[in-house]
């Protein structure tokens, strides 16, 4: 018998893919995935800032704090 | 004796089912359910994002932090 | 001797009948309790979204995370 | 010698009392305590929904979440 | 070897005294001390609403949940 | 070996200092430290409550909850 | 086998270098870290306050409270 998926498994599958995280407020970041834990914190590399879409500053690398998000995407 | 049903339960037959949640602010996303935590986490197949019930974006996989959502609804 | 009673057995005593949720922010939830766990979640049937007591949108079956409340009424 | 007396002592002294609560925000509720838990969820019998202290409407028992609270007077 | 002082024995210094009691918005409150917990919590006996240092109205006794206070002083 | 240093070996050391606090809003507290526990909860002396770094009213003594706090600094 | 990485490790190898922190509201802050523990708690040198990017004003050192994060970003 096969253990169900759960919803973490996503961001194990995405290690080194590019990914959108929707952040509470209007700010949404997309970089590529280094490592996550259990609170969701995430780290990111060639992260960007984006606001309504748009490109709005290019950060880097990041530590993202799990707290603030309200979905992450696989792009 | 039978179990007494739990909220929970709604989720494990929502498996594989299309579902509308309606998120804190005005923001609601509709998509296919494939998994979710205790948390309320989940995982989101073919999601969009619906503003006033009016088609905003097309987002495809997302994994939805629980503790955002008002309200899940089989649809 | 018998036990006091608790806040969570009015919820039990509700169980069948419709209820009426008041939400942070305007919503307020009408429908049929179906289940509830300890966090308040709760599954209600033919459930209602009202805005200032006047119906905004049927909604059907629903789960509804306990957190946003901030009172449940018999009806 | 004697235990200190506890805040949650004055809940159970008002049980079968009428007691006002303001809540986050600028609702009151005003209604006679039937029970309390330790998260101080209350259950109200006759209860009454006041803005600035004025009457706004009847709610008759509710079930209100301790989370909202930011104070409980004795009426 | 004493122990240090901790925060909470500033409380326990304070039963039977006037504090003033800073809340999250723009409310105060003034009042005598009778019993406290460990989430902060209070009760308070001859106690006043105040707004930006204005007597605004008198409570009488009244519980205070610790979680909107964001600071207590002795008057 | 030497333990590393954590960040509430700086609370340790301001002890009897005068610290300045930002706090969640626009408010701001200076005030010499007393006591604080594992909450940031901190007791200060003499504090001051301050507005864009504008003296607003002076406080004396006050128990200061933590988790309001944005940031500690040493003055 | 090696443990995979995760995202406290990002800090760290930051100790001792300058990182930005984007926080809740539109501050963020400049600086040396120092220390961090668990709740994402962190010291930091040499401090500055910016916001949109401007410097606003040098604060020294500080100790910053986790809960107020969005993301930590090296520099």
């Amino acid at each position: 018998m096969t253990q169900p998926e759960r919803p973490f498994d996503l961001l194990n599958k995405e290690i080194g893919q590019t990914i959108l995280i929707r952040l509470k407020g209007s700010l949404q970041i997309r970089g590529k995935l280094t490592s996550f834990d259990i609170h969701m914190n995430l780290v990111l590399q060639d992260a960007e800032e984006l606001e309504e879409g748009e490109l709005k500053s290019k950060v880097g690398t990041l530590l993202l704090r799990g707290g603030n998000i309200i979905y992450i995407s696989p792009v």
